[in-house]
């Protein structure tokens, strides 16, 4: 269960007054008359889980676990932020368990990149996950047709064929007809969920899977985040995050600070930022998307927090109980004066550098603070978390009175690199 | 040599109406009659250069390097942010040569990190670098006791003496006692110089040379930099991007969106945030530094910029020679329609998508952007860049009328904190 604590805030905001709007956003969204309701699957889909590829999902990745060292996942975007967010922040930034490890490439033009990742190939057991709705996306066709040549020289075209799977649309497109000409092992992105939305369909599930993750517990933390925040409740801590966010958003925050404690979370950061800033960037509106790992970086943006522009306002997540935890040891001779802390936990530390901040930022340096609670960080709760932004991120755009789910301004560079790259 | 492109900005500032004001700050900066003037030491610090230190750090550089096979560097903020900037942009994230491994602890209090990177060095051969100017500074000094304990277990108090390199001040603190004490090899930070603009010191130069880099060859980037730079010439690129920044600041841009297309560069991002945030971010006044990398986050934060608020400004980094390149090579079946690209290099591509990108923000979107150009990503460039964002940010604050060199909101939390952890 997320909770959500405003504690920290200069003002609460009017809920009440937005009672209306929130039934009527709720409504909308489960009778599909709002704008994007073509792009609704998400919302229902823990509901409606297609429980035979959830076992061929399982199934492949068993064999990709048992075959290879490595996955090269090759998307962009919502293609592949969903799946590298969950795998960081389950397995951390040095996972115990090595095998197999994730990849990911086609998310860049980097030539030093891109070189680097296929040097680090050369020789080793690998497997594909090529994810991409048309095919036509250049980073990830680039990177595939080099990463797949590459598996070619060193195993045959043959085996090749048995270790690449495409994730892409179920009836058109550019890798849907090449996967089929090739053979290869194909998973289908669902039409009516955007990139994304798409963490709980095989665009994120295969790779999870793969990294050794459960993925039924993550379905089913997504489950109970369908329960608990799928409704109009004023209550709910998801509406009451995308209230919250707007009142801050009318009183001109337009600067969102995503802050964690643990820094195995800055990918779901990332997601996170694609999440809201490409729902909600629209019209010349929405709230700018950016995060922070603190401690770390109090040494780092802290002061421009606690003195600069008086810009922006911070959403906490605060998880109870760590992944590992470390007990501060006692040294006879004291030498480095941290005797004090001795028998302490680490993350007791953790926890009261948090309170101090919440302290300075919001009572000193008088910064709205939203604290969203966790209590821990299993695969179940984590699913629950990303089912819990997907709906607030959605309320929120509602509630800016944007379709959360196109982006049109993403074409617009697109366009102009086909014209300079001579693209027919 | 740097050069800045003003022509994707949407009005060019009235540079001459600053030249006052900049000669003033020159001026200012040279007698030491500014604010902050005690913290001056790395303006002119590549004309100062100790060479019996360089030859010491590059000595003790190549003795861990032939003793172990990681060097666990402990430090936090300005501590290791440089360090850290150097060795990824210019060994890359995936670096060819693997050894010594560089790993940055005692920037965090979370405890799976920490319990993550003692796993992983359980076994292994290492050295440590402890790098903080009192030694008080929590997070190091906790991280530097279960590392240090960690290295005694594995071979013993007095081998364990011979692989800790500290860091510190000349004449006194924690760390610089303990050292005294335990016999540890010691490097000093300069009195006159903060962490923020210390990576030309000792604490950016012994990880650097431990990784494998030529520090003479950074240290004459960093005087071509202060030939080029340190100067009231308002056709000099830092002066340029000084003024800009503050023209755009003063039109309520407030948001610095710092660009580049390399993926290897996020830590030097993370530097250049640090930088500018800590240095303006006061008196509530500032420009908020952020970063992206595009083309990956362009399909992520791309949306908001092409059309959300209009809150920011872009500063793209043009790196116009790659490190690695690679080729785009034919396919006889085409199957993914990329052959229109056959022939061309990846880095041509990525420049399709910068240029492509200028346009669409620029021109469509109505987004300033300026550009910044270097010929490429060598040691020496990279040396100058760094000297090149120290003096235009040391400019950009005086502008504000604000001390560059202070960073008292930092205290806040760490007051509350030790409250809350019950120090004395």
């Amino acid at each position: 269960m997320i909770r959500i604590n405003l504690d920290y805030l200069k003002e609460q905001p009017q809920f009440d007054t937005y009672q209306e709007r929130i039934k009527k956003i709720h409504q909308g969204m489960n009778d599909l008359s709002l704008p994007g309701n073509d792009f609704l699957g998400w919302a229902t889909l823990p509901l409606n889980l297609d429980h035979n590829e959830i076992e061929q999902i399982k199934k492949t990745a068993q064999e990709i676990r048992s075959r290879v060292d490595i996955l090269v996942v090759v998307g962009i975007g919502g293609s592949y932020l969903g799946a590298r967010a969950v795998i960081e922040a389950l397995n951390g930034l040095r996972p115990l368990a090595k095998k197999p490890e994730i990849i990911f490439l086609g998310q860049t033009f980097s030539s030093t990149y891109t070189a680097q990742v296929l040097s680090y190939l050369q020789g080793k057991k690998f497997a594909i996950n090529v994810i991409s709705k048309s095919g036509t996306t250049t980073e990830t066709s680039i990177a595939f047709r080099l990463v797949r040549n590459l598996l070619i020289s060193q195993v045959g075209k043959d085996a090749a064929r048995n270790l690449i799977v495409a994730t892409t649309d179920k009836n058109k497109g550019v890798l849907r007809n090449l996967s089929l000409k090739e053979g290869y092992q194909m998973f289908v992105l669902p039409e009516n969920i955007g990139g994304r939305y798409s963490v709980f369909t095989p665009v994120g599930l295969l790779p999870i899977a793969v990294a050794g993750i459960n993925i039924d517990d993550l379905l089913a933390g997504a489950l109970n985040g369908y329960q608990r925040y799928n409704n109009a409740d004023l209550e709910s801590a998801a509406n009451r995050y995308a209230i919250t966010r707007n009142a801050l958003y009318q009183a001109n925050k337009k600067v969102e600070l995503f802050v964690t404690y643990e820094p195995q979370l800055h990918e779901l950061q990332e997601w996170f930022k694609q999440l809201f800033g490409e729902s909600e960037g629209k019209e010349h509106q929405g709230i700018f998307p950016t995060a922070a790992t603190f401690s770390t970086d109090l040494h780092s943006l802290g002061q421009f927090i606690q003195e600069g522009s008086p810009l922006l306002f911070e959403t906490i997540l605060n998880i109870k109980q760590p992944v590992l935890n470390l007990s501060i040891p006692h040294d006879d001779d004291n030498l480095d004066e941290l005797n004090y802390l001795a028998g302490k936990t680490l993350n007791e530390v953790n926890e009261k550098a948090m309170m101090g901040t919440l302290e300075a930022h919001s009572h000193t340096g008088r910064v709205n603070n939203i604290i969203l609670e966790i209590p821990d960080l299993t695969t179940k709760t984590l699913g629950e978390l990303l089912y819990f932004f997907m709906y607030a991120c959605a309320v929120s755009s509602y509630l800016l009175e944007v379709n959360p789910f196109d982006q049109p301004g993403v074409e617009v560079y697109k366009k102009n690199m086909f014209k300079l790259l001579g693209k027919k």
